[in-house]
């Protein structure tokens, strides 16, 4: 294999592995999806999937064409002293949606979840399992699902204000300023006793 | 006219009205409708659409086949003391909504403001000028932008995750469970000094 051959061929690899994880992600789900199962899908040695994708997530980001891995931003609003995760969070979201590509992008995801409920439900299952399930995790195990509940409600309404409907008053507000507001939501519900 | 045949000459009044106050709505938003526009529209007199609707408020929840006047809704949430508007709203907006019907309607609601940006633009327009305005505006003037959004992302993320995503701790809560925990989120973001 010449070294003037190897990219396009690796490209391809890599774009059969997206394909292929699309297709397992749309059939079984999120929860349902392995690394090894979307390798045998491509027809690929699972670790050739390792070698482009650093884990699950990386390669449901991926597959719904977000920019960034989200367990790394996870890994990193998790960093933050246990008091000040409301405050993380908002901060890490804001940071990763607020550029031109990440808005365009948001927007999509939110529209296609709120009409396709595969979509709906696969996006639920990521953003339980990896999101809030693991920063409400972080706050303590009492009430997890009911604490990971409530902030998904103050985030994903965050999320359609800010960049689907394009709220006046959040759309236009600076991001310091909404996480002013929205991060000692965030702390309460995170903080909330278990029920 | 005989009295047997004015039922259903009346309900075809009312159905032209309606039908009117669709298409005004979709060409000029919600705060370009107006009841004397839309009976023009339908070609009848202003007084027959006040005959079958109490206001815009009702007008606009029949065109989006709503069963209940949204402005009789929020002015008995407005009567609640200023420092527990937030309690009111939550409760009045599960109360509203969390009937097999309702469930059903607000769902297709926020899935075609999703989709549609004329229908998001209608919603937005309404849910500033007559809900979460209204309530912002009886908890003060300052900052009644930001506050209002702020309460919309709220609201809109608990309607999301209860209605159309079913969200897991939040679908399966028990109404007051949901205003202890969030109407104390609405009360912070309605009490916030203006900016």
């Amino acid at each position: 294999m010449s070294p003037r051959g190897r990219r396009p061929a690796g490209e391809d690899a890599r774009a059969q592995i997206v394909e292929a994880a699309r297709t397992e992600l749309a059939a079984k789900g999120y929860d349902g999806t392995s690394l090894r199962g979307v390798a045998r899908a491509a027809g690929v040695d699972p670790a050739l999937v390792h070698h482009y994708f650093a884990g699950k997530t990386a390669l449901f980001a991926a597959a719904m064409e977000v920019p960034f891995d989200p367990r790394q931003v996870i890994d990193g609003v998790l960093e933050a002293p246990v008091d000040r995760l409301g405050e993380s969070l908002v901060r890490a979201f804001l940071g990763v949606w607020d550029t031109p590509e990440g808005r365009v992008r948001i927007a999509a995801l939110l529209r296609s979840a709120a009409t396709h409920p595969d979509a709906m439900t696969l996006l639920e299952q990521f953003l339980v399992r990896e999101i809030f399930g693991r920063v409400a995790g972080r706050a303590g195990p009492r009430g997890l699902e009911r604490r990971a509940g409530l902030v998904a409600t103050q985030m994903i309404g965050l999320g359609f204000a800010r960049y689907v409907a394009e709220l006046p008053g959040v759309a236009d507000a600076e991001a310091e300023e909404l996480v002013a507001a929205v991060a000692p939501v965030i702390q309460r519900y995170l903080d909330l006793p278990g029920s």
